[in-house]
């Protein structure tokens, strides 16, 4: 089964923006054929910058991803924007409700919006927004934007596809800034307080600026600066300034620092193919050490180890 | 093939140095029961601290290794020495010449000192000397070193396993430092010019810092900082404030954010395993692409993405 779908792929390449939504599709639905068309597509891919947008709920990550699209339209760069869901099975192309926002930019062709919901197998809904990146990349885009609901692991682990990723907050978010700290901290490379008009903003801004000065401090090194903005995405208020930031750092993104090592990626590949054989597989989802998601959740808790999970995943050596 | 050795972990737990010996061959050698005995032993591991040496050969590593034992035994710390040495097939335990420095240090039950070599597959020392320090974490010792000959890739990724880099570089080693640059400037969280009562030296301190601070330019941001130390092992010029540094990071290691994320490693360990499964099998080294150590070349010269290796490896679904 090396290319079900030529035509497809080709039709992609020229930039047609339906073979890009099928395609979307079928790695969301993360078929066997998947592994040969990022092979075939993996040299194909445009320059494109990935930006993560996430954030809790309410923060106002739609309105914000419409203004951006807007930004970006005016210098006549070409956006695609993945709207993941992790907590939604997967869409099939569906719009979420609170896209709608960003409706009034789905006529342009240079811009093309979808969602993502999850199988619900671990790491599955990272690879398929990885991949469905490379689409975006393979068809032209200039910009890609990956927007995740919510500030948990999952959602950090999604924007982690990204070559940098922004957290938008609100002045009301403090007790997730405290709940998340440690992650939230790893994984944003820049922050923003939205409806920064209301109460509460200072402080929060302060908050960040002080968890971010104690993580420095507990380091003991020079961490890569995380700047904090506050904005109005509605209303437009620090929306110049944070956006000239994004471009000065997509300008930068050249550096070959940035790029994860091949080696890495190809084993992580493989470790996900072999994850989604493994749920494909007549077996299902269950593995050596029981339920593959509870062994997953487990990881991740630290109740098990990396090792006892990669052996759940291959079996033993007699029948790889 | 659950465990074919229980009682050498036994007698490893215990902190048995031969069967530590024995164990480190059996994982340079990379059979098939190694994924098991790493799934029983990684809670079993004790809090050591890795540290990563390399530079060019002739940087004076043995002796600044052979200072760093003594330093450690004097505050009553156990430590392992793994001498890797990727120039070199698997050395079932010989030691390498320039280890001979060392060896006052081999009667001595509080230290272990091992060379490593390479089966020559992709990878496959890295993750050898993974696992080798994972059975000496297990063994109970409190400091490991992972010492490479050389700063290509190889080295440089070997060394990835530990918590953190130093690159012992000497005054003449200008031109090796500007042929790797990018690489090294990476994988390096400390740099000592060794020597340094050499002429060249303040010249190549100057050099380095030109160079960190012009990386720090182009990312514009604040990188972590990257101390600079002159120093002489043999004399011991300079050597105090070295290992306090290494002292003072190690002690801050308990951050959680140095370890790499657990799902990342369970999904590289997949591909590491299924890597050696492919050069085990009767079809041998030879995949999809052609021969797997040409394939991985090529991954790293950026001839090949990562897609193509990863469904090189994996095959196609129907015969996983």
């Amino acid at each position: 089964v090396v290319n079900p779908a030529p035509h497809l792929l080709d039709r992609l390449l020229l930039g047609d923006l339906r073979a890009l939504s099928r395609l979307v599709t079928r790695v969301e639905h993360g078929g066997a054929e998947v592994l040969a068309w990022m092979e075939q597509l993996w040299d194909r891919r445009s320059a494109a910058r990935v930006l993560g947008v996430t954030g809790p709920p309410g923060a106002g990550k739609s309105t914000f991803v419409d203004r951006l699209i807007s930004h970006h339209r005016a210098a006549d760069r070409r956006v695609a924007v993945l709207a993941v869901d992790p907590s939604s099975p997967f869409t099939g192309g569906a719009i979420l409700g609170d896209r709608i926002r960003m409706q009034r930019h789905a006529a342009d062709p240079g811009v093309f919006i979808r969602s993502l919901g999850t199988r619900g197998h671990h790491g599955g809904l990272t690879r398929a927004t990885r991949e469905a990146a490379v689409l975006c990349s393979a068809a032209g885009f200039d910009r890609i934007v990956i927007e995740t609901v919510g500030v948990g692991q999952t959602e950090l682990d999604v924007v982690s596809v990204a070559d940098q990723v922004l957290v938008l907050l609100v002045p009301e978010s403090g007790d997730v800034v405290q709940t998340m700290k440690a992650g939230l901290l790893e994984a944003a490379d820049l922050f923003a307080v939205n409806k920064a008009d209301r109460p509460g903003s200072d402080k929060l801004l302060r908050e960040l600026r002080a968890m971010l000065d104690e993580r420095a401090e507990v380091a003991q090194a020079e961490l890569p600066e995380v700047p904090l903005f506050g904005v109005s995405a509605a209303r437009g208020d620090g929306l110049d300034e944070l956006l000239a930031e994004l471009d000065a750092r997509d300008a930068r993104l050249a550096s070959p620092l940035q790029r994860p090592p091949a080696t890495d990626l190809a084993l992580r590949i493989v470790g996900e193919e072999t994850t989604r054989r493994v749920i494909a597989a007549p077996r299902g989802r269950r593995v050596d050490g029981g339920d593959l998601a509870d062994l997953a959740r487990a990881l991740e808790a630290g109740e098990v180890g990396p090792y006892a999970v990669a052996r759940a995943l291959l079996g033993s050596d007699d029948e790889p």
